[in-house]
């Protein structure tokens, strides 16, 4: 295991390994579907649309669509989507409410009291692909206290662009090896690790519901893996 | 008098406005005189390291010099600055922790309970020509608890440059006239006029000293003047 002494930040990954964006999009889909009485597949939908997330990011990245906050890119996904799942009667204002269900999102139990330790002994910022509004008024709603707000939309690439890690690190004024990525997913931990950050699996094997397939365990060169933000700070808060 | 009651952010210059940076550098540099046993004239240091300041920024802006931090700009300034107010036999590790002494300043009094009840109404950031690392550490420092950090780092521009302010009400997802800019000077206050900020000049005449000439009045654009973040507030936050 690499040296962890040196780290004094640590990044968050939000969608996922924070907040449990699928039961939080499911339930302002339920809430919007009764308030209209309208019964769509909020289950199917959440689902689909978190899946055309990624293949939109890399239509940026390989320079098919211009740059683009994930607030206009999951607008496409989801226009694209509400009449597949039984929802293509929402007026614009509705579907804007909606879209903006990831500013809305619900964190993991284990998040408040974890990150207000980790906070204690190190620097803590999201390094998320959602816009910076997306995430203050994400971070409002939870009442999660950031020393600053790290953002794709800062730095014009999506995660897992090397250019995002690199930038974080530069206007954290640290070395990458002083910076811990903490992240529910491989891709994105990988990624860091590969600019020289040290990394943190975060076990979140609900995150896309029961049959979850991704995932499930960690990379075998992140440097730790816990079951949450609790476990984190029990073994980074301790030295 | 234009209408307040759209302003959903206020932004803050930090440098003057949140921080009496004039007698914080003066101690940093006491205290450092007084461990190395170095009589050094401190306070006309402050006064001219200041005084380097815009100039320094403008040469960034006019292309003379590539763009860099505060932090580096800071330290340019420095170096030229030490053997002609009696410190030039301060050692680079010396210098360097002086030149961080912008990282470790104090805020004036009425700042942290006035901050504390403006951003229950309203989203709250600094938008300073300050680097993003300089505002992390002097808000932990200070125990500051902001939304995001907004910085010219992240924008490639200084203020007054309008580029900063509309990069800004961008990155809040706002437009121009839901922010209003906080600031002791004018200068910047007329700068973020004019890309449709609306504006409160705080009074800080003692920041450069009891000889201060300028920004002793608001400029009469402006929209409001308060003596504090805690007139701010109660003028703010009634509403």
């Amino acid at each position: 295991m690499k040296d962890l002494a040196r780290v004094e930040a640590l990044t968050f990954d939000v969608f996922g390994t924070l907040t449990d964006w699928r039961t939080s999009i499911i339930r302002e889909g339920r809430e919007l579907g009764a308030r209209l009485d309208l019964d769509a597949d909020w289950e199917g939908l959440a689902d689909a649309w978190r899946a055309g997330y990624s293949p939109a990011m890399r239509r940026v990245e390989d320079g098919e669509v211009p740059w683009q906050t994930i607030d206009s890119l999951h607008r496409t996904i989801l226009d694209d989507l509400l009449p597949r799942y039984g929802a293509g009667r929402l007026s614009d204002p509705d579907v804007d409410l909606l879209n903006r269900s990831w500013h809305r999102l619900d964190l993991w139990p284990d998040v408040p009291a974890g990150l207000d330790r980790l906070r204690q002994y190190f620097l803590v910022a999201p390094l998320s692909n959602g816009n910076v509004s997306l995430l203050v008024d994400l971070s409002r709603r939870a009442d999660l206290r950031w020393d600053c707000i790290l953002s794709a939309e800062l730095f014009g690439h999506f995660k897992p662009h090397p250019e995002v890690y690199r930038a974080a690190a530069t206007l954290l004024g640290l070395e990458p090896d002083r910076v811990m990525m903490v992240a529910a997913h491989n891709e994105d931990l990988v990624a860091a690790a590969g600019v020289g950050f040290r990394t943190a699996f975060v076990y979140r094997t609900s995150e896309h519901g029961p049959q979850q397939t991704t995932d499930l365990e960690p990379d075998p060169a992140v440097d730790i893996a816990v079951r949450g933000l609790d476990e984190l700070a029990a073994r980074l808060c301790s030295r």
